[in-house]
């Protein structure tokens, strides 16, 4: 069974333990690790290491694709290993580790990490450890439901680790493509010019004599958890649908779109699933994570072609994929997270793009990580990629949050991720703002209008209009426009 | 000598007078005219229109490619002719009448304007408005100074009018290389692999028919504002030449670093000026404006090439490199703005970016607009498209502002342009921070030990700590964040 997923006859002898492996992660190492969007993490390497901890205690810099699942994120956490880690998480106790100060965090565009690593710009990743569906005859590694940094890791790592996972299937292979740009300053264009170009190799190219130890595995991916549509996320959709066929109306757009990006989470994968009750045809997407939509739009026949880095399922919708992955392997593509969320690849394409935000202001400036201003909630993703890069920047979100505390509609965000320049269209329940072409006051009243909680509005165009006495392009009350989350912090409510 | 400018024979008779000219602009229309840091704007027509308007009131909006010359901006403005503006401006009267809300500007990345206009996602424009050397055999456009977003706007325009700039120097022609991304979701990749890499026509390629009329003009482009080089920017120089040095030495860059992008102004002239007395050598530029500095590292023969949007000098270095442009020539393209601030080519190329912050605070946001957080100064450029996708994306400022009362270093930015996503080195006279790799409360520690002024980092130091107590990835007292742009309205000073 082992030579059908090791078939490099010569590795055959490196199968060890998940403890003899992690015996080579030393104190003070980095450690690139497999792994987006809960799926295709290596999983039995950094539960070894998490354990080692409890009597051998050491600290490691963890880079990986995005966010692990398996609980490993805190596990690792709990275990007082995680010195520093990059470029994103979503884990409740590693977070409160980071906001309390013990772990750097460093939240980078996803399209990033592995250039800084590649330009020497970060410290060397010393060993990598990666998920893989099969080893190849020349020693190529198959990843499995993810490809995230994996591929840059295992080719600029001094030693590498593989997790062959035998309940991942292996007709995963041949769904990868895997690309690395040249190097700079001799670097050619990258050949993608639509989401179904396949541009690389099925597998991570990388010198057999660097895999240090292979350990066999059988623990399945997390399921996603995704909550199911509500009367928000109905309305969130029906907003944008209707907004999405007015542009065709006005030939802006044609019943194909153009190449769709939607966020992880809960609120875009309703978006998606919105769209097979439409006219929209022949869509594609160019995203960096599949969810249960994307399956749900190919069996609909709405949706021709797939590329993303991961494939995050709900545990009902991973076994039907899973089982019938042959009929669908014709229309995906896995990529490394370094083109999924390419700059040029985004640009070039033309994606209509939808991410989530935390909060926005009314001017448009979107928060999608900190709260309150100061407390990490996952990272800024790809968020940053898509969004400066789009056709078009959609950000959405719920208008008021915990039982209307606070609102999502502010007079100045408390911590910026996206500037205005980069956000076309905001979307609450409430409605949506059209944000294209317009200056900042005009901006200000679309957003008032359109899309804060009834609730909130008549403050918030209180705020404005005095703002608006006092003058500026950008007209604030400098002394007041991070009042509402001061209220927040200090009383527990944003309701005067 | 017409006939030399004006080598299409069917155009001879469309040549006449500014008065005229402008006579095809009427109220409400969209103007599109060249223009880009001082650089080759149109320079009668738009005076016309301004004369004009003292007994015929009309209102117009008009996208330029970045800032106009010959105080354009200040006579438009003046004479109440502009409703709209779009994507840059740089003039103190414009500036007062976009912060007293009387023009709606519009502050755009300087690469998106263009791809908004032919998607449709702005109005169209009417109306182009080009000056040019020349219109060539076929009825090309042959651009002066600047390229700007003229191509596209003489492409996109239902009527071009052109001036023909008798003062602008016909060995201009063949400096410019005239490509336009194909349509979108069938583009191909942009071809440029090297700041040299020449992928277009020297002209504008239009239907002839669409040229309306033609003006003939003698006005010069105005001159550069730059201050000679002080103390302050001759010590930020010293630190980032020490900083380049030093990678050098690490092994992360070459003697040739990488293609340099610098942002308008005094600092960064300074800073390019600098490179002459070092060990760097064969220097390459991609750049959107070509400065006093460029031609004086040609002639210290440092420098081997040059691609940017415009050529913007000082007055004595004007009538230099005017007469000796047939030297010059072969080390030198200008190209449209789209392509020169693209950020597939930036990513692609991996430049060194040298752009100026107004302010930026301790977690390593900037802002590069906003005085006080409302009130517009310029634009943000092309420093948001060099910055996001650049090798190294540096900013430069002095640490304090009018005689000390300013601190450029704050608690919180009162506007972000740049998050600390896309922020890598800081650097004022008082030191430089290196940002790379850094979680935010590293980036904190950096930037007040190295970066602010000594009048001001007990203070600093001092809420960084306070804000620590309380926690979070990035902390902040929320209620004391702008606390020193209040001060600074109230009291006329941040001092405390």
């Amino acid at each position: 069974m082992y030579r059908e997923r090791i078939r490099h006859a010569g590795l055959l002898d490196r199968v060890t333990s998940a403890e003899d492996a992690a015996s080579l992660i030393q104190d003070g190492m980095t450690v690139g690790m497999s792994g987006f969007t809960r799926a295709g993490e290596a999983k039995a390497v950094p539960m070894a290491l998490a354990e080692r901890a409890k009597t051998d205690p050491l600290k490691i810099t963890l880079l990986t694709g995005a966010s692990l699942g398996n609980d490993l994120d805190k596990t690792l956490a709990e275990a007082h290993v995680l010195s520093r880690r990059m470029p994103f998480q979503a884990d409740p106790a590693l977070r409160k580790a980071i906001n309390n100060g013990e772990v750097m965090f460093i939240d980078q565009h996803l399209s990033e990490t592995v250039e800084l690593l590649r330009t020497q710009q970060i410290p060397p990743v010393d060993i990598a450890v990666i998920e893989a569906v099969a080893i190849t005859e020349q020693g190529g590694i198959v990843p499995t439901t993810s490809v995230g940094n994996s591929a840059s890791f295992a080719i600029l790592a001094k030693k590498v680790i593989i997790e062959i996972n035998l309940s991942q299937s292996d007709t995963l292979e041949g769904l990868h493509d895997i690309y690395i740009p040249s190097r700079r300053p001799t670097r050619q264009p990258i050949p993608v010019v639509s989401p179904e170009s396949r541009i690389g190799f099925p597998f991570i190219p990388i010198d057999p004599d660097k895999i240090a130890a292979i350990v066999m595995t059988e623990k399945l991916d997390s399921s996603s958890t995704i909550l199911p549509p509500d009367d928000d996320t109905v309305a969130i959709t029906g907003h944008l649908l209707e907004f999405l066929l007015n542009e065709v109306r006005l030939g802006r757009l044609t019943n194909k779109l153009q190449p769709l990006q939607a966020g992880i989470g809960t609120i875009a994968n309703s978006v998606m699933h919105g769209l097979i009750k439409t006219p929209f045809h022949n869509l594609k997407m160019y995203s960096e994570v599949l969810q249960d939509s994307t399956f749900d739009l190919f069996d609909a026949g709405k949706l021709d072609f797939a590329s993303g880095s991961s494939i995050t399922l709900s545990a009902e919708k991973y076994k039907q994929v899973m089982a019938d992955l042959a009929r669908y392997k014709h229309q995906l593509i896995l990529r490394p997270q370094e083109i999924s969320n390419h700059p040029e690849v985004i640009r070039r394409l033309g994606l209509i793009c939808i991410n989530t935000a935390l909060e926005f202001d009314i001017y448009g400036n979107v928060n999608s990580t900190h709260i309150g201003g100061t407390h990490m909630m996952n990272g800024i993703g790809g968020s940053g990629d898509f969004a400066r890069n789009a056709h078009m920047a959609i950000f959405v979100t719920k208008s008021i949050a915990k039982n209307g505390v606070i609102s999502s509609v502010v007079p100045m965000v408390s911590h910026v991720d996206h500037t205005e320049h980069d956000v076309d269209i905001l979307i609450t329940e409430v409605g949506l703002a059209d944000l294209r072409g317009l200056a900042p006051r005009e901006r200000a009243q679309s957003i008032i209008a359109n899309c804060v909680h009834p609730t909130y509005r008549n403050e918030l165009n209180d705020y404005y209009h005095r703002a608006v006495v006092r003058g500026g392009h950008t007209p604030h009350l400098i002394e007041e426009a991070l009042s509402w989350h001061t209220a927040l912090r200090e009383k527990g409510s944003m309701l005067r």
